[in-house]
Order: structure tokens, then C-alpha cells, then sequence
């Protein structure tokens, strides 16, 4: 499945893990200001912010994943399978696509704060991109700097949730991930102190003890508790490679390694792909499982007033560095 | 704390991280054939194999964390605090200091049967290297592609443990980080069914719950449960790049992330290097908590028949790679 | 807090723990056909089902905590706080105070099936018994031999749910307390089969380990987990006493010892009762925390014609047979 | 499997649970002073301390399960398998088989002061009592109200252990029972704050959260960790009646439901009988499965000055009050 977060330190940070037994192709797809971007029941958008993201692009239109806008807003879809239901086409609402959810969001709003405002107007639809690509049942977290939320549409309407922990898996739906948490309340960084009982001479045998209780196996909910705790506990420092390499150490703490979740026989499900955007400053960060080290696109050094997208397959098998 | 791994596809590899809050100096030290190795109690040991391993160098001694030798066989010394206890100086016996014990045994072992005769012999004694640095309370793990040893010395005397799992963290002693595994006897990477109740209608809501029950925590114990299924469970494919990978994705799922393990107001345990040597091939690769990329020393582009150490220094910093 | 459950042999049976840190003074109290039953927004209700329960009386009106009529219907209200949200009185709808809702339920319906048209005509308001008796904030079982549902109101409205399990606690409300059970799926009376690595010894070194990962403490959740699957799993013989027997050891699966649940300075919730009734046959059973053995009133050994409450203050102490 | 456990008020109480899938038939036993007392390689005992307890008797020979002495000393043997391992017949020491360590020790220790010097000169022996009964695999926990010891024969010799959690189970060794005690360090009574995240509004949303990750199931290590757990915290009044009711409460933490515990195809193992006694004034209390209420013989009610064992069969089948 999927897992996504935040992070802040001088800037703010935005990335994701993509988990599933096989890759459609991923790559790092630029959309500049003047692409025309064609919505299915809303016309053409000719004029909007420039997006960078990760998007399966089918002829050029980008099927973002997850991205960036110029503003600083962040949006990615997570699996949401069993719990997603689209809403019907509806006169005097903005109809939008599942698949057209990201690029509505990142090309127009430059916070959450209208994102919220266009999410009032909206329907989101299940019209399919074409009949091999059947809409995706997903949930989306959107974030800025300031405040992160979780939209997810359900049988009984779209939902918008504040979110405090910063983080998304998958199933079950948002409040219940949150409820979740309480039994959770307990753990530290901090070591345990003996609270069982002082005529028991009890001790602190290993170091990171205080943990002890936080699930380590690879269900969303499990994943959910573990990057929330990982992530709301995080410390580096401020500069940008010190920021990263700690956003990856985040999302590191629910890595799919291969054989660990079989999806079918002889099928693994694994992380594709993390993320991490710095969405302050439009770079695209990213590691595939296959490639330990860090590639960056920076979306400005693209022409950003084009009219065309610009995309970057991404790269694969580990690149390594001899010292001798 | 730390763990340490071994993992076989066509080469055999072996490996480990190293977690803590201060990082004493390391580097990738080559040492060749006829380095003279001096003993505190043995003499000196003028022709023997060549190691390569991470090291703390003082002066041109190279103090092992881990290390490989030019046969194939891997050992590294993980914290046991608390319960590491060394043993008297013995006339008649083969008396090793603690921080000699790598070296002794990888200087003259071509497999882990010749390091279990070694090992028969042999006094693991307390001698400090220096008054600053005074004997580190460790236990040891020893592989070759055949097999795999624990050495614990206790206050009960040189322990000898076969590892079929693979892998050590730290505390408790080895058989009881083994019979704990049993609580996660029903782990497994397939769906779990439900034998709850038939009357319920239980579902799968999201996959990778057949692990649901294995600890996510940094906590010794927890990582030995953690990296155990993790590598037990590994699959790759056999070329060098796809095992390194999967390699550290193994230990990946032990990473101690800043900010979750503090031990100490304000001092956090990280893991400052992962390694994953080939064994077969000589090789070391490593990367460090700020650089994901990984990075590799070949101690066959060195002169293995010199006498002096060879070391380069840990690379640190984030290297990216840039797209465009 | 407090745990319900049903259970089934020949007879039909239904009972629950009250668990609390003080006692209002429970009676054991049997409500004949012709009380005159007078009802806040209602009227009086003169001919009825007869009930027989545990009450709080006060004056001649029975406050029941739960209670079975002898059409073979049962209905407990157990604490929702902080869930619980009662609806406003609205004329040409059937308004009933949540105090009045079991004697409603048990007075009228001779099964679930009539219950749940009951509750289609009826809004659950927070009228007060009296000044100094507030509202609870309760959520509700109801269940004969074939079916179970839960009724819980809350700002959402009033929601009734099928109840599969047969079992109910506290918070969270019911459907999420069902999903948590999703992740107990695996747990079975059965030993555990090594799933974790063919290559590790793993051993069964004790029996009952395939129901490791159920939790042992005292909290709503974990109470519905244990409880639902020691209901679930249950097995006696069919008689009278074997069925009651089984019963209480069901119930005695989420006891509450002195001790283990402070919830003020040096105040304990404790098992204040465990009821258990005989459905079919119209009989309380109910041991309380100071004394084991089974008390039983009979509510067919009353005039079930007649016109006043009978009650009987419950047996405490431990009653002992001593064998010389 | 079985469970011990001791408590003190103003007396000290002993007791414990035998688990099993049938019983061979147990009946309390008195041994008074004079009864002689034959053991297979130490000769006749004539006269010694009274004892009572549980008893499997052959002839009139009393196989106990457990029982106390007139001075105050407990003593209950409760499964090992796998682990225990007699020791060889040696001369010049005190032989006793495995089934006569209970008499060996009650019918001369006042203390376990006194225990311990009869341990130090003992061999405990695989002596069967016959062809039919062979030795079986056993640990023992011994205790008076100033001090409680675990005694367990290994293939490594006989260990005797301090017990200040006053609780034995069944595997593994007690050393590791305690050891996974740390596991629970942070467990509580008290509800628990919130040390995950300031940023997050994480609600106690049931009462008993604070002991979240208690084990649940039956197996012998999470039973350890939920009777100690229990009975660290138990509190009772002082009297008779409040103390021994307390004290099956604490056994009742542990107990074995019909069908919660499959030990072959059908077969269950549940809580045959529970014991409870009064060390302190010889009174032998139990329940038994089919049978909640508590049942009584004391000691002292016979002569026991006398020479010949007096038991009584336990009673079975529910004992009910009717109230009316």
C-alpha cells in the first residue's frame, strides 16, 4: 500500500511511499504554467501553477500519484480500496475526475486554505480515464506548511479531516487511524520507568525501550501508528540535505523489503518509490527500491511558462560510490 | 544498539548497523597480509589473510567493529551490556583481548569451523587497549556462507551458539533472543484467516496483516524479531546489485530513526552505519544515517601482500543525484 | 466499566458484569404484569410482559441495569461516556428517557424482532429520573435465542446495530470495536504452526499459544476482544448447571480484581455483580465480587399477576461449605 | 498448564490453579502427624508436621498436587515439560523422588528458611511411584509469608530461585518468566498520559488503558506476566472472608475457559480446580470448574495427632443460593 508525511524544518517537505507488487512506470513529470490541462466535465485550465510530481504519463497527460505545486502545497492519492466511493456527476458543482483530483487542487490553490474552498464546490467522480484505467479507489492528504488534511469519499459523502499527526496510510478510514493512536498514548523515546511494580526489581535492558507496544508489521494501521510515531518524534537539522535525509529516515520506518507481504503466490508487494519533496523550494526528491541513492529534479530549471510536460523516467538499479 | 545480518545468493553477505549517539571516528580499513598483527599475549602475527572491515583507527591500529577476510568469512561485535564478562588470563590458553578478537580470528580463519577450533583454545580476556578506552562489553557473531556462530562470554564462561536465524542485536544473551521467537511462531507474510470465529465476518483490510504481532519498537528484542522475519523472508534476485539492495532493505527494517531512542536528555541513538559486505568478493559497502547512497571499498584495488593499513574515511553528507 | 454476553444450550442465556468503583445498591428486582408502568412522556402502561432484573430501586421504580421478560427476551445498558448523545422529545414520535428504555423494551417486546420496530417508532431522550439522577450515558443489548443487536444514540442518531459477536463493553462504539477484531483474526484455541521460517526450531513450548496477541488488560477494547473470544470458542454440556457454570467463566474472562483499574486516588473499579439469566425459564443467577457462589431468584416462584415490585437485596459475603 | 500464587493480609495465603483436559480424581487430603510416612530411598518418617492439600490418592497414599503444613509453609508443583530433568541417585545424599518432594519438605520445614537447608542436601530423583505413574515433569514454588522460592531441576542441576513476584506458572524457566516482566515495566493500573505526542489530542477513551499490553491468552508466559501483574496490585480487607475472596479473583486473572484451550482434536484443557489456602490457620480452600462456590476443609477439625489420611472427594456441580 501507501504511505505519506510531512516534515518542517527551515522548509517544508512533502513525500510519500509508493507500495505494490509492480510499477506502471513511474517518472518525475513537470507541468509547467501554460500545459492545458483538459478536465473532463470543467473545460480547459490554460493558465495555472506549475506542478511536480510523480505520474504514470499516458500519451502526456500526467497521472500524478503525488506532487507539488510552485506555491508550496503538497497532495498525494493513497489506496483507499474498499472504502473509496465516487460521487455522481452533479449540475452546479465542480464535477472532477478521481484522476483528475491531484492537478484540480495543485494547478489552482497555493495552501490548503483553498483547497478547502474548492473542495466545497466539488464532486468527485468516478469517470474513468479510459476503459483500461478504471478510477483507482484512493484517499488523498493535501498540506502546506501551516496545516495538512485527509479527503476521503465514502458511501455517506467527502469527508475533509484535519490532520495532526502529518501522516497517511491506508485503511481503515482517517478518524478510525486516529482512534487508534490512543492505544498508543503511552509510548516514548524516553526509556520505560517501572510502573508494573517496585517489589519487582525490574530493568531497562536494551535502550528504546519506551516503544515497546508499537507495531512493526506492514498493515496500514500498524504503518500508520509506526510513521506517526517516527515522524512526530523526528529531529535534525535545518539545512537541506540534513532535512531530507531525515524526511527518508521517516518513511524509511515503513519500507515494504521484498518477500516480507505477499499479495498472491510468489507476488511481493514492496516500496516502489519515496518522495520527499521540498515544496518550499519545487524539488523532487526520490530513492526506488532498487536505488538507495537520492535523485532530485528541480522544477525550476524547467521552463515553467512552457506549454509542454516535461518528464524524467526514474532511476533504477543502485548507483554506487568507489572510494577506491 | 545495533544488528548484524548475513544473507546468500550466488556471493554470500554479511553485515550490520551501528547504532548510537556519537560516532567514535570510523573508517573502512584495509588491512593487508603482512601487516604485523601484535598481541597483547600471543606475540605477533607477521603473515596471515587480509580484512577489511569498518574501523576505529588508533594510530595504525584498526580497532574492528566488523569485518570480512579474504575468504569469505564475516564477523562483527554488537553491545551485550550487562551481561559481557571476560574471562581470567590463563597460562596454557590463547589469551585475546577483547578488541583483538576480530583480527585473531579473521587473520587466521578461512570458515567458521576454523574459527570454532580458534575458539576452543582460547581465553577472552579483559585487557584494555588503553586506560582511555577501556574493554567494550560485546558479544560476537561469526558466519561464513555455510553457517553461522554467536560468541557470548559471561559470567558462566565462553558461550558457542549455532544462529540459524542469521542475525544478533544485543541484549538478551542469543538463546533467549531465540525463544522468544517462538511467540512469533504464526507470523507470516500471507493474509492471515480467520480462526477467530466462523460467525463472524472478519476481513482482510489491508494486506500485510499476517505479520499483525510483530514488534515495531527499537528495543533489542524487538529488532531481533524485526530484522529476523524481515530476513528470513528475503528474496531478491542474485546479481550484485539486487543482493546489496535487498541487503540493506533487510537491515532497513532496523534503522533507528533521530529522535526515537533517546538516551539521554536531548542525545538521541542513531544508526550511524549500516554495512553489507561481500564476503565472496571482498567488497565493502556501507552507508551512513546522512548519506543513503551507497558507498563501496574493494580491498582487491588494494595491495593485499603491503603491510600497512590502508583506511579512508566514512562518507558523510547526502550525495544526490541530479536530473536535470 | 462493565461486559454483556449471551450464550445458548438448550436454554437461551444472557448476562453481564457491572463494573464500578462504588454500588448504588443493587436489588434483585421482579416487575409483575399489572405494575402499573408509568412513563415520563408516555402514560402509563397497566397489563405488560413481567421482568425480572438488577435494579437500583428507588421508592417502588426500578432503575434496571439489565434484565430478561419471560418471553425470553434480554436487554442490558452498559456506560457509552463520552459517546452517548440523547434526542429531543418530538411530538407523534414514541419519546422514551433513557432511564425508562429497558422496562420500554422488556414490558412490550417478546423478541429483537419486536424490539426493532419499537425502536423505529421511538426517540431516546435524556429526560431525567430525578435531579440528583442524571442522565447515564449508556448503549444498549438486546437479545433473544436467535438474534443480538446493539442500540447505541449518538449526535448522529440512534443506530442499531446486528451484533454477530454476542458480546458488548464500552467505548468505542460498536462498529469500531467489531473492525478491532479484524486485526485478532489469526488468534484460535489451536497450538500455532511455525509459519515464521521452516529454517528456525521453533517450538510450541507451552499450550494456549494459539491465542498469543490477545490482550489481557482491563480496557473496553481489549475486554470486548477477550470476552468475544472466549464467547466465541466456549463449549459446555447442555444442562442447567453446566450451561450457567460455563456461563460465568465466560464473564470471568474480563473480571475486574480490586487493584487493577485505579480510576481515582486509591478508588478501584471492581466486578461490583455478574448476572446470569435463564431466559427461557425466567431466572437470575449472579454472583457478586465478595462472594463466589451463585445466587438465583426465580421469577416464577413470584406472582407474576400482580401489582408490586418484589426486589431482594443481593447476597454479599462469601458463602462457604465447609466439608468437616 | 497450572498457576501458583500467595498473598498476604493479616494471614498468609497460598494457593493455585490446576489445568488439565481431565482430572485423575482429587480429593483433600489431611496428613496428620503420626501417619508413616515411607520414601523410597530415605526410609520411614513416624512422626512429623501435619499437612493438608490436594491429593491424587493411590491406596492410601496421597500424591499431592499442593498443600501446606501446620506451620505455615506452601508448597504446589506445576508442569515443566521439556525442562525438567532429575537429578541421578547419589550416596550420601538425600534421594527423594520427584512425587514424595512435597511430603519430603511439608512434613519437615516450618519456614523455607528451613527448605532451603533441606534443598541443599537433597538429589531430587525420576523414581516413579509405579509402572502405571512415571515421574512427571514438574517445578515447584515453596513459600511462607516472609519469603516464596521457585525450586526447578534442569539437565544443568537444581536451581532454587528467589520469587519476589510470589507467582509461578509453567515454561520456560522462571528465570525467563522474570526477565519478560521487563517487557511490562511500564504497565499500571493508572490510566496513562500521553507521551506520544503534545501534538496530538489523544483521549483516554476507556477506563484500565494503562495496563494496554498485558497478554491475554493462556499460554504460560502470558499468564505469568497477567497473575503477577494482578496480584502485585491486588488489594483486599483484612478479614478472612475479603481475603480469600480477593485471592480467587487473582487465580480467576488466570482462568481456563471450556474451549479456549485445544490440546488434541475435541480435547480442552480448562481450570480444574482452584486453591486457596490459609497457611496461616490450615484451612484448604477451592472451587472447582463446575463449581463457583467455595468449599472448605480445615485441618485443624481433625485429630491430627492421628495416623491415617483423612480425604474428602472435592464436590462437584454447581451449589446454588435461591433467594427465593
Amino acid at each position: 500500500m501507501c504511505t505519506a508525511a510531512t516534515y518542517k524544518t527551515t522548509d517544508f517537505y512533502f513525500g510519500r511511499t509508493l507500495d505494490y507488487e509492480f510499477s506502471y512506470g513511474d517518472e518525475v513529470a513537470v507541468l509547467p504554467r501554460n500545459y492545458a490541462l483538459t478536465f473532463r466535465h470543467m473545460g480547459v485550465l490554460k493558465a495555472h501553477y506549475a506542478i511536480i510530481g510523480m505520474a504514470y504519463v499516458v500519451g502526456d497527460y500526467p497521472l500524478y500519484y503525488d506532487g507539488i505545486n510552485e506555491k508550496g502545497l503538497g497532495m498525494a492519492g493513497l489506496n483507499f480500496v474498499g472504502n473509496a466511493v465516487y460521487q455522481k456527476i452533479e449540475e452546479g458543482r465542480e464535477n472532477i475526475a478521481q484522476f483528475e483530483f491531484i492537478p484540480w487542487i495543485l494547478a489552482q490553490c497555493a495552501s490548503v486554505c483553498e483547497a478547502r474552498e474548492k473542495l466545497e464546490k466539488m464532486n468527485l467522480v468516478g469517470t474513468q480515464f479510459s476503459e483500461q484505467l478504471p478510477a483507482a479507489q484512493l484517499h488523498w492528504m493535501i498540506a502546506d506548511e501551516k496545516e495538512c488534511i485527509v479527503v476521503e469519499c465514502m458511501a455517506d459523502g467527502l469527508h475533509i479531516y484535519d490532520n495532526p499527526a502529518g501522516v497517511l496510510t491506508n485503511n481503515p478510514p482517517f478518524p478510525q487511524q486516529m482512534f487508534l493512536l490512543n492505544q498508543y498514548m503511552h509510548l516514548s523515546p524516553k526509556q520505560p520507568v517501572n510502573a508494573f511494580s517496585k517489589q519487582l526489581p525490574l530493568e531497562q535492558y536494551s535502550r528504546g525501550m519506551g516503544a515497546l507496544g508499537l507495531p512493526g508489521d506492514l498493515s496500514s494501521a500498524s504503518r500508520f501508528a509506526r510513521v506517526a510515531f517516527t515522524r512526530l518524534h523526528a529531529m535534525s537539522g535545518e539545512s537541506e540535505k540534513e532535512s531530507i535525509s531525515q524526511f527518508f529516515h521517516i518513511l524509511g520506518s515503513v519500507d515494504q523489503q521484498r518477500g516480507c507481504c505477499e499479495v498472491a503466490d510468489g507476488k511481493y508487494e514492496i516500496t516502489l518509490y519515496t518522495s520527499c519533496c521540498n515544496a518550499t523550494k519545487g524539488i523532487y526528491y526520490y530513492t526506488t527500491y532498487e536505488n538507495h541513492q537520492i535523485t532530485a529534479v528541480d522544477m525550476h530549471r524547467e521552463n515553467l511558462d512552457g506549454e509542454t510536460l516535461v518528464h524524467y523516467p526514474i532511476v533504477t538499479g543502485e548507483h554506487i560510490l568507489w572510494q577506491n
